[in-house]
């Protein structure tokens, strides 16, 4: 959020980097403010130069009060976006702003085509939902003197990246501690994707919960799925289709939709939920509490998260900033409903 | 999305209007671009001699190529909004625009304020969903030729507005027949709140299809809901619980929610769903290939209506009028999954 830390570099004028490129100030000023008719190779020698001699915006040197904040995903996810919307678009209309909604890229990084955009439109701040942001975007930005923060409900963003999560390994701690009070032993876990960090923290915190209370887990107790209903249900059928005394009595699902799967698997074998099974989402989307038996589950704070960012970025943008890189992770908490009962054996 | 129409009214100077309101031409000036540092009562005095002379600014007379295309909600729905939104998103991006989110005022018009920031910001076109449109508010948009559609799945605007809707009668229709088809003759319906035109819509289709059946459709079997889980629980709990003669055979439930909640209902009162009873849903959200029985349900094309009212609306800013004012509704269409079966007696 440091808007200001390359102040430091030794001072260059724009005349000075427009002589050194061979252009007219005109020029820098179009690339400074993303405006087209500037060749693509120019645009590059600019920014090369700009960036070599540390050059940086004075933050409010714009003369036109910012009337914007960016949003921006690489895809819209029917279950996490509408809450980060919500909560963004809930703190820019306090603070009078509008919210200019973007899909661009992928994974790890915006096209490259958004960032002209964002230089045109001169957002007071940028709140992005990647999982982590290129250095040469990151610089970009920061010489602009735009805030920009990551929301992260999944990876994990370098440490120097100001970034808004939510505590996955407290979560996975929390669910499984939840199931082992109940009395359950044989307690398995169905986590995300391998390649993500969301699913390897939710399922450290099931190791610790499960090592703190001296129970074995065993090998095949561990499974990772899609985060889907299909993958919860394949992996769910794996554990449950075998004989009752080799069956895990309890399973932490690691997402709502693997729950559903894994409820699906458990009626199609004939086992009733929590009285032969029980079972822990994670993610407390609408849909959990839709489904019958309603799910106990962890609560992430999408929404609050959403906030937060937009917070953070506004705060900088009125050149409040804070004391390093900010890393906030928000709070999970248990929810506990129908799907987790004492095991019947 | 007519917006030129106002042309034939007699030429009138921003001079003339400033005369006569007694300002300066500078004043007008911000008041047509929605600026600040305009008092209340000269706004108003201004906006109301400008109708009143029929200002009309040309179409493509802004200095600067529109970058923005405007998206407005009253409350972001859980269900529909995600669906519009990317809808709309996509085609922005494909020609190149911005989409800016905002969410104001209540179900029948944005809040005030909404409009100054529409005008300063001068977007390429402007989709509202909303049931309706003030006349005042439809006025300044035109009169600054800002084209706008009102995407609406909901209600009914008035004709004079562009819209994009879908149709709900051929949907409870639909439903309905398929029911008819399977062999079913006692079905009831559970509709939305009696408020909004889209539940009247989708339970005249039901009549309909049951009249023309010469099917006869008992008083006690039309019942309102809210569209959400509860309400469908609460109307299928009255329509089921009672002896199996005087029960009916299949609901047509208006929406997923309400399956959902007559889902719940047939459960708790040992029904087997679609052995006992058969299910149709209405919006194909998610949730409905989640549950199991995954629900026969009735599409309807959000995301396509949020295409639609972008593409209107972008056609409408490079001066491709439609002739009259386009109201366009979209097909919806029956999809057949698991909750519906011929009837076992």
């Amino acid at each position: 959020m440091s808007t200001t830390a390359e102040s430091a570099a030794p001072r260059v004028t724009l005349s000075d980097v427009a002589a050194e490129a061979g252009v007219s100030l005109a020029t820098i000023s179009k690339v400074l403010n993303g405006r087209p008719d500037v060749s693509p190779s120019t645009r590059a020698r600019v920014e090369v130069l700009l960036a070599e001699h540390g050059y940086q915006r004075r933050t409010g040197a714009t003369t036109t009060k910012a009337e914007l904040v960016e949003l921006v995903f690489h895809e819209l996810d029917r279950i996490w976006s509408m809450e980060l919307i919500d909560g963004v678009e809930s703190v820019a209309k306090e603070q009078g702003l509008s919210v200019v909604l973007t899909v661009t890229g992928d994974r790890h990084s915006p096209g490259s085509e958004w960032l002209e955009g964002v230089l045109r439109r001169r957002p007071a701040g940028v709140v992005l939902v990647f999982s982590d942001l290129p250095p040469e975007l990151r610089e970009r930005l920061r010489s602009r003197a735009i805030p920009f923060v990551i929301v992260d409900p999944a990876g994990d963003p370098s440490p120097d990246v100001p970034s808004v999560g939510s505590a996955n390994w407290s979560g996975g701690l929390a669910a499984t501690r939840h199931l082992i009070e109940l009395g359950h032993r044989r307690i398995a876990a169905i986590t995300g994707p391998a390649d993500m960090m969301c699913s390897l923290a939710r399922l450290d915190g099931y190791r610790s919960a499960m090592n703190s209370a001296g129970l074995e887990i065993a090998n095949e107790w561990v499974r990772f799925g899609d985060f889907h209903v299909e993958g919860g249900r394949a992996q769910a059928m794996a554990l449950l289709d075998r004989p009752e005394h080799e069956r895990p009595t309890a399973i932490f699902a690691g997402s709502d939709l693997q729950a559903l799967g894994t409820l699906e698997a458990a009626r199609s074998l004939g086992l009733t939920v929590p009285r032969d099974l029980s079972i822990v989402g994670y993610d407390d989307i609408p849909v959990s509490r839709w489904v019958s038996p309603r799910l106990t589950t962890v609560h992430q704070p999408l929404r609050q998260m959403g906030v937060e960012a937009a917070k953070l970025v506004l705060a900088a943008a009125r050149g409040e900033d804070a004391p390093g890189t900010p890393r906030m992770d928000l709070a999970t908490s248990l929810v506990v409903r129908d799907s987790t009962a004492p095991p019947a054996r």
